[in-house]
């Protein structure tokens, strides 16, 4: 069932999106909480926009040019709905194509800034892919992963801009190396743990093209209270 | 001046140490508390061991036998006073020399456990190395650095055996990338952060000799309250 929702409490920001799918979800609000823009990002790509939480959330904290990426048609037609809604045309831009293609569309040194929520989990032969295809692909390395992220990357973005990604902590290790294998220095890293006295299950990740090394750890952040409730922290950002 | 200090509140265990050079500090109890030991843990050998806080706290955590290496003779005389004080040279033995030539004393596939406080510095032409030696060489990567550690460490662990380090977060990408480098998987990470809404400021991180990939972010860790006291969790340390 497809529906509109309220996307946070910025100006009514709407979002457009499809029950059986997936909503925008706390990820994606916690990367525009933690990557850093200023007055010199002016062009901001979001690769695997998905019904484009990420474009519509940014478009109310900077000016920016921004573009969202889908390559899935139907998630990419929710995406349109929701710019349009939102009368963001002007801001927001949506291409409906694969990622690892960006290079035919833009040159080499364009952007000032990626955002990415990509798929989390690795192709295996284990991996459980009897959910619908609109999922699976939103959720596994399927059509895109961490290589082609971080190759493409490297190619469109400005000497010294920068990618901020979210994803899971077990994938640290082998995000710092793709990272550095495409000279990306990581140089913020923020842990968001569920609940106080929990592992970490979100990973949010700055590095910058060319960069100097140099990383800072971030204070953690957690989602829950003892009770089981937000915490402030967390529902200021849903403000 | 040289000074006897009880050593946390274990059994009145006690520790020799000259104030002019410096003393055990949180970092030590820090990583003691962070360590995985378990029955399978028979030998464990503490690299740059200092006055030996490490081994002497361990003693109070299991019964494997011990091994602190430290290259500095004016130090290594201390931690041998303070195992004496303490008898423990039944549990405890200490070396005095470089762990860069440990393969000369151990054959490989040695140890279940490696601890390490190294020299946090890196050496550049900008170090300030006015201060006394001993502190020097102790601080700075002058007699020992990362490539060494983890070289002779993946020589002298046995399969599936761990090191666990505390260094500083600023310097976790190049730990990752000499682990990996030496076979060495990163498998537990925990950040400590001096206060609140601070920065980390001390990493604690476990890696398995040829372990599977797959790395736990622990719940943070930190040290003071908003008054300055220790949080109750770091005094529990010390009991």
């Amino acid at each position: 069932m497809e529906v509109i929702n309220r996307l946070l409490n910025y100006k009514d920001l709407k979002i457009v999106q499809n029950t059986e799918w997936f909503n925008f979800s706390l990820d994606s609000v916690l990367l525009c909480n933690f990557v850093t823009i200023n007055k010199n990002t002016k062009k901001i790509i979001d690769f695997c926009t998905g019904n484009a939480p990420i474009p519509l959330i940014l478009s109310q904290k900077t000016s920016a040019n921004i573009v969202g990426v889908e390559l899935q048609e139907d998630v990419y037609n929710l995406a349109e709905k929701s710019v349009d809604i939102n009368n963001l045309n002007d801001q927001i831009q949506l291409l409906n194509m694969n990622v690892k293609n960006l290079t035919e569309k833009f040159e080499t040194d364009t952007f000032d800034l990626i955002t990415c929520n990509p798929p989390y989990f690795k192709m295996s032969s284990k991996s459980n892919l009897n959910e619908n295809k609109i999922k699976t692909v939103a959720r596994h390395e399927v059509e895109i992963n961490l290589d082609d992220i971080f190759q493409i990357s490297k190619k469109i973005l400005k000497n010294n801009g920068s990618i901020a990604l979210v994803h899971r902590p077990d994938r640290l290790i082998e995000i710092i190396e793709k990272m550095r294998k495409n000279n990306i220095e990581p140089k913020r890293i923020q842990f968001v743990y569920p609940k106080y006295k929990s592992e970490s299950n979100i990973l949010l990740i700055e590095g910058t093209k060319n960069g100097k090394p140099g990383l800072k750890i971030l204070p953690p952040m957690y989602v829950h209270d003892d009770d089981g409730k937000y915490l402030k922290e967390i529902e200021e950002m849903f403000q």
